[in-house]
């Protein structure tokens, strides 16, 4: 890209929790941050997608929710990615005003900042040819375009909304056009529309001047306006955050860019792209692209296929294998907590599988058994009538908050790494292989002084062991009484 | 029963580990001792079904393996039953040696006894109609008979062997000769067999004098005569088992006691029995036996089925919720550590899931996560890098043995229960919510000197964490160096 077209930000939104990948994806840790294909997370890959200096690209803005902010930034960091900016939406209100403040936040920094949004939970195998088709399109954007990415379909999907041509895209991969959009089809039309040529599934991918955005906002939403202009003026600077203005975000009305902007703009402008790309919108989606075999299985962990077809077998610990014998299109995923199979063609009815659990107070609904959190994660190995014991990992230079139990005793043992423990007025250094003991009522602090995680057992004894009876005395992430850890 | 009729020996036979209702049965904790319907086990059921003076049994006789004996006296325990003996066999050699030995063993206590020999892995709901079915044998018993119960069919069921009648069996369900056995059919042979009203299903049950069945081996089987015998002469006491001598009972023949003596025995009388029975033979039979609903779906624990049909949806543990959707004719049984799905009609196959996962090394293939000992059992939380999580369960009354480790320290936390625990030299009584440390190569032993299980939180750490680091000084159960815990 040359040196003297624009900064182009990246624009990732990763605030959204789907059902469809349940179990693996749950409303507090979705599938964008796990590693569904491949060793890194969806949201990594994501970031990688559009870092460095030679695609011409500026550091990322991130728009995430107050719950995934310290996964986002350890899942940057984990792969040497430096954010310029994470703003934090104080509640999910779908993608319009997720885009439109980052507008408002680049041009406020750049009056020619031309951003790249996109969503962190799809797959493009081929980044070289995705570059390719940025830069295709900035010759668009330098008209005052709005550019949406068209994937050339291989199949009829019938899951996908569509991008209608006025003709086939040219061979060169040229900016042209957007005729409409088109909603979900049916078969016979997903057929037809296959047929044509002109149509192209909609990849929810969008670059455009930022400018050209809020105009476009400006013109076709503009009840998102005031709402998401105050909500960031308004927003507080917060350990390396921006949180958005509750109060004034709230307003902002909940819908779609798709919705609010795109589908009535009238400069659109459409690059088309074939090497290759997923919502991963399912375990459909995911048996696709995780490349089956010559039988259509597809196998990943610990899991064996024996006799089966056209399925999907995935193991996602180490620890528990998965057998499926004799399967024909059957997803079957399996987790500690958690088990889900259903035919292939039932992958969309996986919201049921969440909205059963939900009815029945099942924690497997939303949450996973490892819980993140602002210095590290935890996780319950068990839990008794009157114990329960936890393998807590603190990042390096990380401290838990200064608190202290009413109901409930901990024993530490230090396995890995080296900690720094606060009991009353005692401070020392434990190191693996060493234990503490925090009575009930002490007051107490861990802290991770080292470079390299710390990994501690936890066993606590006690008449009640929720996890909201602490006291916290003093917190470096600045939560609350009876707030989570 | 009257009380003139000999006495009544059950002998319950329960060392046999089969692969069919894999991964909850495994050869370290096969499904007779599991709870697969209800809240008791099938042994403990299979005890239960024979117990009581006013059924006028005998306390039983358990011929089973050295793996086995203390999940045997636990579980007896646990239900109230004091065994008359528990045989233990150094090695499998099929039912025809356990049951001449355990004919011999009658035979010195009493010439008169009769013994009524059972599979431990049964489901025969209706007691006191099986009891009467056994009342009704005793006068084919006192004419010098070997009496078996056949289950009068009520499907085409191609999985068991038939034993053939003379005649369809008379209404008052007395014992009538059997002409012969028929080995499994197929499935023509079996609809001609359900309409001839002639054939019943051998269950494998057998009732007789002990005297008339050690003349049975004595004629049918000579050469299974003399290694039991001598196997039974030379056994040992041991804790309350009697074990039979190892290279005695190595010298018995591998052989079931249908094909070396009953196919052969022309004294067979047959006892029809159409009260329910089940061998629980493969999911199916599980699935049948567990009642499926209108749908013709069965769960236990948390499973969820949406939009099912003739299916069976297992969730063996409370903290594993299992969801099956829009799913017809599969199986799916989910453990911590291992999930097994398959169509229904291939619950036959599911010993390939075994025998794959043992090509693979898997552990899951043989053995439970909890492993049963003589002083109770334990189980791995967590397995790290160079830390290991277990909890441990000691019985009341018992010790682990006196020991030293090469390679780890240990750390106890007691969370229930109070232990006595040696240290080098120091003895000290832990109660809940204490520690002990266990440094690397210190003599230790941990005791429950209390009336209730010892609960305990062993934090291992060091650069080598398996069970076969482990130096015995000394063992109240007699085990060696190395040898499991």
């Amino acid at each position: 890209m040359p040196r003297d077209t624009p900064k182009l930000f990246p624009v990732i939104l990763s605030g959204g929790s789907g059902t469809r990948l349940w179990p693996l994806s749950r409303k507090s840790y979705p599938k964008q941050f796990a590693p569904l294909i491949g060793d890194r997370t969806l949201f990594q890959e994501a970031a990688l997608r559009f870092a460095g200096e030679e695609a011409g690209m500026a550091a990322p803005i991130i728009v995430t929710n107050a719950d995934f902010r310290f996964v986002v930034t350890e899942q940057l960091a984990a792969v040497g990615i430096d954010p310029g900016a994470v703003l934090i939406e104080p509640e999910p209100r779908n993608t319009a005003p997720a885009v439109l403040v980052a507008a408002f936040y680049l041009m406020a920094r750049d009056p020619d900042a031309v951003m790249l949004v996109a969503p962190s939970d799809h797959a493009i195998p081929d980044r070289a040819a995705f570059l390719d088709a940025v830069t295709r399109g900035m010759e668009a954007v330098s008209r005052g375009r709005i550019v949406t990415f068209g994937i050339t379909p291989d199949r009829p999907e019938t899951g996908y909304g569509y991008l209608e041509l006025e003709t086939a895209p040219s061979p060169d991969g040229a900016a042209s056009d957007l005729l409409r959009f088109v909603e979900k089809p049916g078969a016979a039309a997903a057929r037809d529309m296959l047929a044509s040529g002109k149509f192209l599934w909609n990849a929810g991918i969008f670059l455009a001047r930022a400018a050209d955005m809020v105009e476009a906002f400006r013109k076709h939403a503009p009840d998102v306006m005031a709402p998401v202009s105050a909500a960031l003026k308004n927003a507080t600077a917060d350990l390396g955050f921006l949180r958005l203005a509750p109060g004034d975000y709230a307003k902002a009305p909940s819908i779609s860019v798709d919705y609010a902007v795109m589908e009535k703009a009238g400069n659109l402008a459409v690059v088309p792209f074939s090497a290759g790309w997923s919502d991963l919108g399912g375990w459909d989606a995911v048996w696709r692209e995780q490349g089956p075999d010559g039988d259509g299985v597809a196998t990943s962990g610990p899991a064996e296929a024996i006799d089966c077809r056209d399925s999907l077998l995935r193991a996602e610990t180490d620890g528990q294998v998965l057998v499926g014998i004799g399967l024909d299109n059957i997803i079957a995923v399996a987790m500690p907590d958690a088990v889900l199979v259903a035919p292939k063609d039932r992958a969309q009815d996986v919201k049921l599988a969440v909205a059963r659990l939900k009815a029945h107070e099942k924690p497997q609904a939303e949450t996973l058994p490892r819980d993140y959190r602002p210095w590290g994660w935890y996780e319950t190995l068990v839990l008794g009538p009157r114990f329960q014991v936890k393998r807590i990992v603190v990042n390096p230079g990380a401290a838990l908050s200064l608190q202290s139990h009413h109901h409930r005793a901990e024993h530490w043992i230090v396995v890995e790494g080296t900690a720094k423990v606060t009991v009353n007025s005692d401070v020392s250094l434990v190191s693996e292989n060493q234990s503490v003991y925090v009575p009930l009522g002490a007051v107490h602090r861990l802290e991770n002084p080292g470079k390299l995680p710390m990994v501690l057992i936890e066993v606590q004894t006690g008449s009640y062991l929720g996890e909201d009876d602490i006291v916290r005395h003093d917190d470096i992430y600045a939560r609350g009484q009876g707030a989570r850890g």
